[in-house]
């Protein structure tokens, strides 16, 4: 029988990988012939995380099996999955964004819920099945959803998944909610010596609006200024990713996550108009103020989709 | 706020419509403003039940409001669905099928799992939340899981499918299963004088395999000399409709639920091809012995995919 295998998507972010690791634990405890593979490195935030439970990001491979199963977590989007995902079957998803030309061989498990992090769905999962969650698993699932909520800053976040993370600090006892998120958003925010490639690598999703290819980069950090200043290189290398891509558009915002604000790069007349059109803001010297759009899932691709849409 | 409306597939049968109505109950114990319409109209097994129970059918109506919030039962692709689908936004999706470009403006609800039936990815839910099943409910929903399962014949059908039977009936208390469920085929094959454009409304589907636009029939009856003796007529109107929806093959099958046997009407050349490559028989007369191939989500359109696909 095939090898089935659980992965999250590119350009990882925090959710999406330890939402992986917890449900792989999960499934392991019912199945035999299940495997965690990371196919994209974790950002640092991710790093610190697995770092501070002592655990270990799985090995990064390159390709799977022919004809393995495959359990995408945190996406559904074929751009933002493995290369070749037509050659495998999906046999599962766990996901709580919009779904694109979403397509499978056979009937599949799907959970999506429009929740703030995929691993507040994986609560509802371990909830409804009596799963004996760990004070690790616990504070891993407490991480996602400050991560991905932005500490409940973000629009998507829902009252259920405040109550979430309160259900969880009984078993993980995390002393300061706040203080923990906070050392997370440094840790996420320690650029120090990355270099233009890497920081574009950190959140970075490619969409299809009805036709348009669209490449949408989301910078979170408490320290702004540090990508702020390397706005030209930063501005230089959209140039080249565009034409590399063949994409239609390209933007990049940096979210100040202390001060909810989002300043977008804005690159041709093609992007400012876009940006004209949809939030009402000029562009000047390449920048676009967005104001408090902080969730690319609910304040953008929702947006941009219907725009395209017309 | 825009109406939530819940509704069934194209061409229903038992199960879509009884798992649109117990998930309309349930979401009612929740919510104010949702609303069970009737697109299309019931077959003649799900009108034995409805009847048997006491219940009525929705009013069928023609068109939803602009604007509408929808929740799609049983189905999830454009085909299967109302026809301007894209003028509404998708909430909430309950199946158990493959899925197929299936696109959303935002994020939803989705449960979709491989088993048997939507009443049976139902019940999961209902278990979950602890929700009150009242007798005429289980009734419903065991209706639903052996409607689909053909009394477990088809191969779609799981061990925990069976489990939910059991365990429904011990609020429904339906005395004996098989003659219950003997007694709504012989409902479902009750033709009688039902005109050639009725029957062949009964369970009809269309695909997109890879850009070749399939219709696929399935008449399941315990009876099938009244659909064979009628070969000539159904042929000539497999080339009418064929052509009218502008079709690249058509196939009916006429599946005997007693014997688990397949006959199905092969119109033209194309179609032979298609039913040599994939299952090895050769087509006589118009007609394929295609054994016990019951199942046209598991046997059917997984092969079919795979197919066109290469």
């Amino acid at each position: 029988m095939a090898k089935t295998y659980i992965f999250w998507h590119k350009n990882p972010d925090t959710d999406t990988i330890l939402s992986s690791i917890v449900y792989w634990e999960f499934l392991q405890s019912k199945w035999v012939d299940i495997e965690v593979v990371a196919l994209w490195e974790c950002n640092n935030e991710t790093k610190f995380l697995l770092n501070k439970f002592w655990l270990t990001a799985p090995k990064i491979i390159d390709t799977l099996p022919a004809w393995s199963k495959i359990i995408l977590v945190d996406h559904n989007e074929a751009s933002q999955s493995i290369d070749n995902l037509n050659d495998f079957e999906i046999v599962w998803v766990i996901d709580h964004h919009k779904f694109w030309s979403f397509s499978t061989k056979s009937p599949l498990y799907i959970r999506s819920e429009a929740l703030c992090s995929t691993c507040s769905v994986i609560y509802n999962i371990f909830k409804a099945e009596w799963y004996q969650i760990s004070k690790t698993t616990a504070s891993l699932m407490i991480s996602a959803i400050l991560s991905d909520s932005l500490l409940y800053k973000s629009p998507t976040t829902t009252d259920y998944d405040k109550k979430i993370v309160e259900e969880l600090n009984k078993i993980a006892w995390i002393s300061n909610i706040e203080e923990f998120a906070m050392d997370m958003f440094n840790a996420k925010s320690d650029l120090g010596d990355i270099s233009i490639e890497d920081l574009i690598k950190i959140d970075y999703k490619e969409f299809d609006f009805n036709g348009t290819k669209a490449g949408i980069w989301v910078i979170e950090t408490v320290n702004p200024t540090y990508s702020m200043n390397r706005k030209q290189e930063i501005l230089k290398w959209l140039e080249e990713i565009k034409e590399k891509n063949s994409l239609d558009i390209v933007f990049l915002s940096i979210v100040d996550i202390l001060k909810e604000k989002n300043i977008t790069f804005v690159l041709w007349d093609k992007e400012k108009q876009v940006i004209k059109d949809i939030y009402g803001v000029d562009t000047f010297d390449n920048m676009a103020d967005l104001g408090n759009i902080l969730s690319r899932k609910k304040q953008v691709v929702p947006q941009f989709t219907e725009y395209f849409n017309k």
